[in-house]
């Protein structure tokens, strides 16, 4: 059992792995170092503070039980605990680490038997001119957050530019414009929203959400510089346009802080710069343990190391390393990749590969979407949810998970069911098809949405429903002037016929109950046999139907739009 | 391929097979019978048109895109659909059907190459006197949930029995009373509520929740005989009461209908009387498959056979034999048991076995229960959950998790997760402590409560944290001027203190904080080291700290409520 511990950070995994170690071997001397003032906050809650829904930081750093973890509640249990200390270097043949206090400049070493690397991550901030200016900043420490919102408070920002559209960005943009009525943008350099974890599909629908709430989203955009009077920020101007902005936020990222790691010799992910570390998240120096953002850890679907950058994720290996240090066997595999984010109607979750991300871990992915309601569909309550499937065709592995839906913890039960899987995995689009979820009227359909999206996949494995994501339908449509595409709609009649006759000779009523009518075999004669045809209907299911008819009618160039309309209204599409 | 497939009942198996085996193989011949007039209903939404939530008989049988499901609906995709018609015999020899018509008394023969059984479950109806009077039940036909809600339309029913208080019972009671206003009871033969799928301390919280809103609730209680007047019943008699009953409605369950495979010879287990099915769902007899609530699969966590009689398992099992009988090789290896109830203000949910039911399986059980908000403690809007998880003690096997939450999607997260561990287990409490949930503050804490109730079972198994139900230390507290136990209190001195005030020296007060003070050691020595000690907080987070406390201060008879207060608030006990 260890002697003197010392743990390097005390935002997350370092406070976890300090208060796990003391619980079970008390007799334990630990001392926990960090540079900042502030230690050991919730820092995914800081758009909630920004936002003002958190009244204050002290929320942000307080237990379950409304204690404030400060360095006082450190040392109370035992702790030695050392804030505004900066550990300026490790020495491991001593066992050594070498402080200074950040304001007075004292200098100390301590010696460890066990050492804890929870050393976090550090925004990446590109080198975009006038980034020193006032009311630029990141959004992950406190006294950032109390900047923006001080900002907010005080009236003189009218205007503001969120420059990255992952979570983070996306989070503080709900809040600059939903609850402070600020007119924001959001500049994403890649051609999507929230890119890696979403498809386009889901992207677009994300983008939807913010635009009909009020924010811009310019993707495919670069900032190029920010531009300021007085000192404070003024306008970003983009590669193709310029804004005002009273305040620029950075969500660009975040790079794993593995320097005094890599100083000290340890070994570092090559690609992600993470610490790498055993499933015992011991480092290659078996002495030093390490967890968090710091740190790389394998992608259990892709098998490759990755960062996975979550307060839950530095909790639970905090767990593991505080259980070894006293001399525990737990340990942590890696992790699949969960995420989710609440906007402004909407929430999005996650689990695993993207189609794009597959692709590049070497998988040969197929990704599928349905819209289904999240309750029986007779219950009077219900919302219409989305979830997009992504397996590998050949193997029918599954990859991964994403859906968008208005009841976010309804979406995050079916991703939560499909991420258990993924983690004691691997598992196949059989097993999603056969996957048991709590079913009663109030909570789902009778065959769960979970298991229908995975039938829809098998159903394309097979050949049987040729999709068309709804990308694909919508430029099929907009191109429909030079690609001849016949375009069927097998709403009701109300519904179909209504477009039908909005764009004569170009969109086709043909509800399913006509294929059932007395006069279906003239409806069918009437279709053109040397057209390709494209199905939609309101979320997929009449077109399925309608394609195995036309396809025993022997019409064989034929493709349905996934979701159908469902799909299209949640990303803004109109016909 | 098979040529000609009759399918023997057309609820929510049958057309799922029928549909399948159609879509993959549409040369097909499939003829469908079912003795009913309406077929291929929603049964579990009976009680939400009970309740008038859900407007007409038509919504419960209508598909997802809102086509009726009459016997057109399946004439119209080529399945020959027979309603009105009940099965009298099977000829395995011969390969045929009998068949009659329930009101022409028409004789009929159907050869089949393959026959698919989904006959279903019929109420298990205690000999009860009286029970053919008018206005008495069961509650699983249409026709049946018709006559209940034109009865409380009609506004005659003032009073209402419920007998069974299991899910089907308790959906009613709540249907009755909320929705009608009806004065409702609900007699219970076993010594709690929801007996089976909740350990005692959740079944309280589901009690509380009932008698709270109006509803009355017997446990170990029978209903002896029923009493009436011109015809109608009026009274149920119990062993210890009469109650006025307008209406009684038999919720006692439901035994699989598998008299008709009895008969022909297939395998039954003798346990449970459901029809014995391989992973393909094949019977005995090969040519004959089976599925729904009428046959018994493996429980996965119990190895042992079980019916499970739900909509979502009857469709992915009909899936599967229709997969199967176009010649494909779909499997269904069993179930672990997820149900999901909306009461009042709270739902109920859980997945796998209960304490009493791991213990009759062979395991030795051991169940713990937390309290923790369903969001980040800083995040406005939140819930409290309970979770109760099941694992065995010697293995670490997880066995079971069930919880109660007024957010029911929530709550639905958590046991999901869990349900495909198990499904695709086994998995130990490890697994669980380090499951990963999607997280962001909206939809959870950073450490799940998931993640939280193994850690909780890993505490008390390593002999750190000594629980006590919330039963049981209520029981101490009852028995408090025999048993001499010592009750200490570690909430914040303002809750704890007026508690403290209310029972002068029988509770004491003894805030977490006052352990951290000045005068700690004081305080500890005014402690009595010769009594059993039991502590209590508001969810068991302080009092677990306080436990580890005073065990390094050399106390050594120390016990702690689970889930403190909050549990208790829930179990509708007060102080």
């Amino acid at each position: 059992m260890a002697k003197h511990v010392v743990v390097i950070g005390a935002v997350a995994l370092g406070p976890k792995a300090a208060s796990r170690l003391k619980r079970l071997a008390p007799d334990t001397e630990i001392t926990m170092i960090d540079q900042a003032n502030f230690i050991s906050f919730g820092g995914c809650g800081i758009p909630y503070f920004v936002s003002g829904e958190v009244n204050s930081v002290d929320a942000l750093r307080s237990t379950n039980y409304g204690a404030i973890r400060d360095p006082r509640y450190f040392i109370d249990r035992g702790i030695n605990m050392l804030n505004e200390t900066r550990v300026t270097a490790i020495d491991r043949a001593a066992h050594t680490v070498s402080t200074e206090h950040v304001r007075t400049g004292e200098k100390k070493t301590f010696s460890y038997d066990k050492l804890v690397l929870g050393t976090g991550s550090i925004p990446k901030m590109p080198p975009v001119e006038g980034r020193d200016l006032g009311n630029v900043t990141s959004a992950t420490k406190l006294e950032a957050a109390q900047l923006v919102r001080d900002a907010c408070a005080s009236g003189k920002v009218a205007s503001a530019v969120v420059v990255g559209g992952g979570f983070i960005g996306l989070e503080m943009a709900v809040a600059l414009a939903d609850m402070w009525g600020v007119k924001t943008s959001v500049v994403e350099f890649m051609d999507q929203l929230m890119p890696g974890v979403l498809s386009p599909v889901l992207a677009d629908m994300v983008r939807h959400d913010l635009e009909s709430n009020g924010v811009s989203v310019y993707t495919s955009e670069k900032v190029m510089r920010l531009e300021g009077k007085d000192g404070m920020v003024t306008r970003a101007v983009t590669d193709k346009r310029t804004l005002d902005a009273d305040l620029v936020i950075f969500a660009t990222g975040f790079a794993p802080n593995s320097a005094l790691a890599q100083a000290a010799g340890l070994d570092i992910d090559p690609v992600t710069k993470g610490i790498l570390v055993n499933d015992h998240m011991q480092t290659s120096d078996p002495d030093i343990y390490a967890g968090g953002d710091c740190v790389a850890v394998p992608n259990l679907i892709s098998g490759k190391p990755a960062c996975f950058q979550l307060g839950s994720i530095a909790n639970r290996q905090g767990r593991v390393i505080g259980t070894n240090l006293a001399g525990g066997d737990a340990t942590f595999k890696g992790a699949v990749g969960t995420w989710a984010v609440k906007l402004f109607k909407i929430s999005a979750c996650g689990v695993g590969l993207t189609p794009a991300r597959a692709e590049s871990a070497g998988f040969a992915p197929l990704a599928v979407n349905v819209e289904q309601l999240d309750r029986a569909h007779f219950y009077p309550e219900k919302e219409m949810m989305t979830l997009e499937l992504v397996v590998d065709k050949n193997t029918r592995q599954m990859l991964g998970l994403q859906g968008v839906c208005t009841a976010g913890d309804a979406l995050k039960a079916r991703i939560d069911a499909a991420a258990t899987m993924l983690q004691f995995g691997p598992r196949t689009l059989d097993d999603l098809s056969n996957a048991e979820a709590a079913y009663a009227p109030p909570f789902s359909g009778a065959l769960d949405t979970l298991n229908v999206v995975a039938n829809v996949a098998d159903n394309v494995l097979a050949g049987r429903l040729v999709p068309l994501s709804s990308r694909e339908f919508s430029n099929l449509w907009k191109e429909r002037d030079v690609n001849h595409v016949y375009f069927v709609d097998s709403r009701p009649a109300a519904a179909s016929e209504k477009t039908a006759a909005a764009y004569p000779g170009q969109w086709h009523a043909l509800p399913l109950e006509a294929l059932f009518a007395d006069d279906a075999a003239e409806k069918l004669a009437a279709l053109p046999k040397d057209r390709p045809m494209a199905l939609i209907c309101n979320t997929g299911l009449r077109s399925y139907e309608v394609m195995l008819k036309l396809r025993r009618a022997g019409f064989d160039n034929l493709s349905m739009a996934l979701g159908g309309m469902q799909t299209m209204i949640k990303r803004g599409e109109t016909f």
